[in-house]
């Protein structure tokens, strides 16, 4: 059983959170609730999100709820009436996700759309209020753990780069995709996708009334590429995201040639959605030209366990592709999973550590595996060609017609304080049917080192 | 309404068919029930099917109910209790068609196996014993309409090549594929589908246990391959297909280099199904080696009829490919639509053989186009990979869970004397929502078409 919160099941125990971002500052309010001691550091002099939009699907809102807000988090973002998938050639509607009273009885929170800075914002206020200590401006270089706790060295870039030491019983390594304690686990690299996203807002008041009608999410899915549209702070805004296959990223893979730095370049955007229907085509106007987002993952980590008192988490631990819209809150699902699992255990008088970081970890990395994994999946489902897209639309279609559910139950109904990945690890598995898939960028690996170039190698 | 047959509504009618496998015959049976004066013509010097065997839908078994023959060909045949289709790579089931009571009731009829030479065996015997008369050795080589009538010209090959001649009311040109009757239409070539066939039979007596107990039309469906099993002959024969994706016609395809003439070879065979699981593998030293069948079909034609004397059925009109086994029973359905037009014409004293050709044309080439057109779009889901045959296997478990007949009802449920296509040549039509896919071989001539070559062409 959890304790409510705030409690102070918790208190004395420092806790120190590299990275400020979503996760970093879930952790820190999550942990404030129970009365630790947090400190937070952000090596940026301020506390910044990229991108714009942000689904939360009803596994996170239901995190928001624990952490007292729910309300505030819907008063500043939207509660779309459903999910629509649309075809992106032909814009028929395959799949109308309802969001109302059933789904939302059944897994007991709305589907959220918010802007990413907002929910930050509302995080690490809600951490601060609660006694937590944010900094920013600070770089960690690493950290040693000993007997009694763990040390943390980072460079002040406040005060000429200085190197600081800061004292804590444990340290959660939510610095990102790039993190330095991940690199102490596993020395991986990136997996790009070859996917690019361009995204773009706008202030719904200058739209067209079309626009102003959405009150939906609405994907439009189609051959190499997607395209999603949704409301964001109470209707103000328009989120817009265009996402595609580079064909010059895929080309260098497969030839073995060198990988432009560029691409998903605006010369590749122009031609990715000409394929499209008019509509897609008319709104790609409204995406931000001077920035795309080189879309990668990285492979599952089954251990996130540096040692006895360091851990790493959110995308630090497995930063995911965003198709099931599940990054963020996997890391606010590994915060209050971390968290009750290390009050349980104080308010039993039996807080170890170590314990509690194996447990977490047992706990969430097959969790997180099977999102990373159906992120993947899901990733190509929607961006077949040729027959296949047509399967698929009548697959989205049959389940409209036999509810859509049985696809979404274990990821949008989870219970941190539940251990249920612990008890089954079965739970972290794609269903038996899906294991023998091979998500394309391995299979382009495994040809390759199988010694095939170039035509010899199928997608 | 349709006078009981057999009747005398054609007498005196002279009904010249080109052509002695399943198409002719059926059409000499279904004119010679109506006492017509029917003369068929078959270059071989005996008639003979190729392959074993031929899987009859209701829509086929209600044809030979109409002739007075369902019951011996049920007797000779099988009655598979459902059709099961799975997995090539893991052999789970994703679909299982009860061919039941409910299925029975629903389709007016059973759905029967049945040995190719049987079948054609029983046709030429019943039309003969209603008066048809069935000559073999003669090779046509032309046809001339005139006011009158026709005139065939045919090379008697039992005589030394002598050329005779002979009258008729109406020619029907059911000489196959290669027909010299489609080239007064459309001077064009068949379609390779890039697949071939290897088929087997053996004595059921001599088989496994495992296959002794196989009571349905068992379908494993993979990448780039297939593998049928069904019974024949009561049980007694055991009947298997194998078909895949020749890689060396395909090479040369996107090379634009040479098409060996010997795609599908002994070679080829030997590799197609190493991806497929153990049980098929096992399976494939039963299959004949010294006949390989290279899968191909041609463009839908919109009018078959020649002159007002003259027109082409069967596989001279519609070759399919196999995949939704329809192309003997569209033979047999364009046999009784032809025999119910013209006998409803004569019986109502208005037989003009140019309008009953093209009524004939008008109901039969929408249909059979979409046969045609449905086959390409089976065969490619059939043989999808990668993501797209996990979503194939869901789409096919989904259809079972909703009832598969919103699939089956157009194909299945056909009557010869609604003249339902004349009226609705919409239903010709593959729903609204695939019209825009496109054929693999016209994507690949597409691709040429416009430049493209080796790597460039998209599959």
């Amino acid at each position: 059983m959890t304790t409510a919160i705030p409690n102070k099941d918790l208190a004395g125990q420092r806790i120190i959170i590299v990275g400020g971002g979503i996760g970093g500052a879930s952790g820190a309010l999550a942990l404030a609730l129970r009365g630790a001691e947090v400190e937070l550091y952000e090596q940026h002099f301020e506390f910044k999100e990229v991108g714009a939009g942000l689904q939360i699907g009803p596994h996170g809102v239901k995190m928001l709820e624990r952490w007292g807000l729910k309300e505030k988090a819907i008063a500043g973002g939207y509660l779309p009436d459903n999910m629509v998938f649309k075809d992106a050639v032909t814009a028929e509607t395959i799949l109308d996700m309802d969001f109302g009273e059933e789904f939302r009885e059944r897994y007991g929170a709305p589907y959220l759309v918010i802007h990413r800075s907002d929910l930050l914002n509302l995080l690490l206020a809600e951490a601060e209020k609660h006694g937590a200590k944010l900094m920013t401006g600070y770089f960690a270089t690493g950290a040693e753990e000993d007997e009694e706790g763990v040390t943390l060295t980072l460079k002040n870039l406040n005060d000429g780069e200085q190197l600081v030491e800061v004292r804590g019983d444990v340290l959660i390594g939510f610095d990102g995709t790039h993190s330095i304690f991940r690199q102490e686990i596993v020395q991986d690299a990136p997996v790009p996708s070859a996917y690019v996203a361009y995204r773009g807002t706008s202030n719904m008041e200058n739209e067209t009334e079309d626009a102003k009608k959405i009150n939906s999410v609405v994907g439009y899915i189609g051959p190499r590429c997607h395209f999603i549209q949704y409301p964001l702070r109470q209707g103000e805004m328009l989120n817009q995201v265009a996402v595609f296959q580079s064909p010059r990223y895929l080309d260098a893979l497969i030839d073995g040639s060198e990988v432009p730095e560029d691409w998903g370049n605006n010369e590749e955007f122009k031609d990715a959605f000409s394929h499209t229907n008019e509509y897609i085509q008319s709104r790609l106007g409204n995406m931000w030209l001077n920035n795309w987002w080189q879309m990668a993952d990285r492979e599952p980590l089954e251990d996130w366990v540096v040692n006895d008192r360091i851990i790493v988490m959110g995308d630090a631990a497995h930063p995911p592709l965003q198709y099931i819209a599940s990054g963020a809150i996997m890391a606010m699902e590994d915060s209050e999973v971390f968290a009750v699992f290390a009050a349980e255990a104080a308010a039993q008088g039996e807080l170890n550590w170590g314990t509690v970081l194996r447990e977490v970890s047992d706990e969430r990395a097959p969790r997180c595996n099977r999102i990373q994994t159906t992120s993947r999946f899901w990733g190509e489902m929607w961006h077949v060609d040729g027959v296949a897209r047509h399967v698929r639309n009548e697959a989205f279609r049959q389940a409209e017609r036999t509810g859509w559910y049985r696809y979404a139950d274990w990821l949008w109904d989870y219970d941190p304080s539940a251990r249920a990945y612990i008890e089954n690890p079965e739970l972290g598995k794609l269903p038996p049917a899906l294991r023998d898939w091979e998500y394309l960028l391995h299979k382009i690996d495994r040809q390759r080192e199988e010694g095939k170039e170039g035509a010899e190698i199928t997608l």
